[in-house]
């Protein structure tokens, strides 16, 4: 009797084999690092939570989506959704022990049961970075740098991060009278990509009709060059104001960063979130601008009104590190790596497992990650299999060569061997495979 | 009207300040560095699973503990609670895929609705590493290397791992002819450290009568030196048996490795699970072994055998993170780290947000992290603030030492300034406190 249950797996869940998740953990890596490299430092929250926290802010779309349950105790539970909405709690629960200005990182898995199509995952991992506590130019300006630094390390090809200003955009609907529609204005612009300018066109005239749709449809058209974009912005809105300066600040430093030419001034974009208050940005490739936006954030001034009678205001942003997978792969520059160690040992006799290990903890010792194999079995395989753990070059030695001292290496892919190599000479070959 | 809600977190979960989250990163990027050093490759599977899955190997506590719901498409579903039961799901799914025999690590949150008392959470770490697809004394000797090498990486101070083999208990319950009681037996002895001598002596003599269970508490009281421990067990059970030679071949072997003194032949180590087959271990903090195993595993014969009908053996471990993280504070050698940057640049005017971030960044691009404080605030807020997100020292310079290229700092510790420091002096001072 065969009686086995199938290994089968959660529709829009996934199993990560070893080349994947060595991707994945690398990109996450660098990341950190320009994380840490700015003095960022890393939170981390349950991935259960009580569903009435979670959903405090939440539109509908949330709700139907969020895995939630009654757990041992009763208790209405659920997995977080994002990453924002713990942070705020967070902040909530932790403020008087945390320096403020607070600069945190967070990079974690998230759950929601939409629908999977368009190569959308129940799990995926989010990666946020944030500073709270302050509205200065230098707050927005770094979260602008670390978006530039973070993603151009993460090689996908050129970046290009179009930033606009909420403030600007709601000075405007106040000049055209139609601030009080201002959500459903801020999200049917947000789709504009999506749906098309007619149909933006439309939709717009269908909330504030025709001649006003018209000046909005102006207004978001971007125009060449940050410094067109703003002065037309603020010849719409009739002034100059705090909003506009900063916007015209921050230029100026991105310029003395000598980064400029990669951020776009861009009032089409709004994001669809309700709490943006300030500085909005999308982030994309381009090489692959369909992708859509592979970093976005922004500005908010009020993070956790819902927790604390304490206003917090932050900017942050969020990368979406399975979608820059996704593109590293359709451009062709993931990480194809699917081992560590550069060097393995092949197992030429089993009774010498100690000596083998031993020489590996020596090469260990000076850096060099080694493979020992566990077992005796023909050439070939061990060849193959070396190569498939990752390894560029074989050692091969029996009793002998292990007394001696003196070792053949065989590289992989030359299918070519090297006799009679001392400790040094094969660390110094090997190194070049790290 | 000051309507919110409270921001309190579920009974069993925790939130990570900073100064936690560092470290426990830290602690598992150090482990996480000993295994690629084998050549170890990360894997990675999804939190939630159909319930059918996780429970098909499962005891009733197990049951009683899993967080279990229906999702949205009324799938029996549930929250992984082990990090051993998805990995036999995944090689029995995944097998064809990946080289045999594998290598693999995995480092994740599991989650078990259990009591909260004694330092238990429901949300915890864990952090595996098997080898899979092999028999040889070459995976079992890695393995045990592993260990020793990850632990005492860790720092926590002289560890003890404890060895024993099933097969050689088996063997001696065989001679006394109570092998069909085994499954009680070894969960009897496991919980020795537990229950004490008396009422182990007692509860054995109810399972197979007092004077088998004299001879089992002689067999498994442990002798002076794995030699002596292995002499005694080959006599009770009366013949040289492959467990014992693999026994003395893996004491050899640690020998040859220079580690042997941290290893100990114990024969009343047996872990309470029913699949160990071979080795089988747990591992002591020298300094606090009252905090009970840190690391634990052992070798069996068949992972996959609920989801495939080929047998895969195998031998792995489990580092308890989150005890080791307990251990190291109440032994006083936790990481107290707070931060990445040793170095911060204070804000003395914020106009200059773009020329202190761009200093900070030439820092950055020869690898020193650099925060930049985002505010203009009075000089002792500064340094404080500086001193709480981890920084060492404190640059201060206005628009004319920047232009200058010479700059004050601060060794906040020490209270003192040093000024007129150039940028590669700077670099070199800070250098020291990375």
């Amino acid at each position: 009797m065969s009686l086995y249950i199938e290994p089968r797996l959660l529709k829009g869940f996934r199993d990560f084999l070893p080349a994947q998740e060595i991707e994945r953990r690398l990109l996450s890596e660098k990341v950190e690092e320009v994380f840490r490299s700015f003095g960022f430092v890393p939170i981390d929250t349950p991935a259960l939570e009580y569903t009435e926290i979670l959903l405090g802010k939440s539109l509908g779309e949330t709700e139907k989506q969020i895995y939630r349950f009654k757990d041992h105790g009763k208790r209405d539970v659920a997995l977080r959704f994002d990453l924002t909405v713990p942070f705020a709690r967070y902040m909530a629960a932790h403020r008087a022990e945390l320096p403020i200005p607070f600069k945190r990182y967070h990079i974690a898995k998230v759950w929601r049961g939409e629908n999977t199509q368009r190569g959308r995952y129940r799990e995926f991992t989010q990666c946020d970075f944030d500073i709270v506590g302050t509205e200065s130019l230098a707050s927005d300006l770094e979260i602008l740098l670390m978006i530039y630094k973070s993603l151009t390390r993460l090689g996908a090809g050129e970046i290009r991060i179009h930033v606009n200003h909420r403030g600007l955009f709601n000075q405007f609907l106040d000049k055209l009278e139609i601030k009080d529609k201002s959500t459903e204005i801020l999200r049917t612009v947000d789709k504009r990509a999506k749906i098309g300018e007619e149909e933006l066109s439309k939709e717009l005239a269908e909330l504030c009709g025709g001649e006003k749709a018209t000046s909005l449809i102006s207004f978001i058209t971007p125009k060449d060059g940050w410094k067109a974009n703003l002065d037309a912005m603020v010849e719409a809105i009739g002034e100059t104001t705090m909003e506009s300066e900063r916007l015209s600040e921050i230029y100026t430093a991105l310029l003395e960063l000598g980064i400029a030419e990669n951020f776009y001034l861009d009032p089409s974009i709004t994001r669809g979130l309700d709490y943006y208050t300030g500085l909005v940005f999308e982030t994309f490739l381009k090489d692959l601008p369909d992708i859509g936006s592979v970093c976005s954030g922004g500005r908010y001034d009020d993070l956790a009104g819902l927790y604390s009678k304490e206003p917090l205001s932050g900017i942050g942003a969020s990368i979406g590190l399975d979608r820059l997978l996704a593109a590293l792969e359709a451009l062709g520059k993931q990480d194809k790596k699917t081992g560590f160690a550069p060097l393995a040992i092949a197992c030429m006799d089993e009774n010498l497992a100690g000596q083998y290990q031993k020489l590996a903890e020596d090469f260990r010792a000076q850096g060099l990650a080694t493979l020992v194999l566990s077992e005796k079995r023909k050439s070939v395989q061990q060849y193959t299999y070396a190569e498939k753990m990752g390894a560029a070059l074989i050692l091969i030695a029996d009793a002998e060569s292990l007394k001696k001292g003196l070792y053949t290496i065989r590289n992989l892919s030359e299918r070519k061997n090297y006799e009679d190599l001392s400790f040094e000479e094969v660390l110094e070959f090997a190194k070049k495979y790290c």
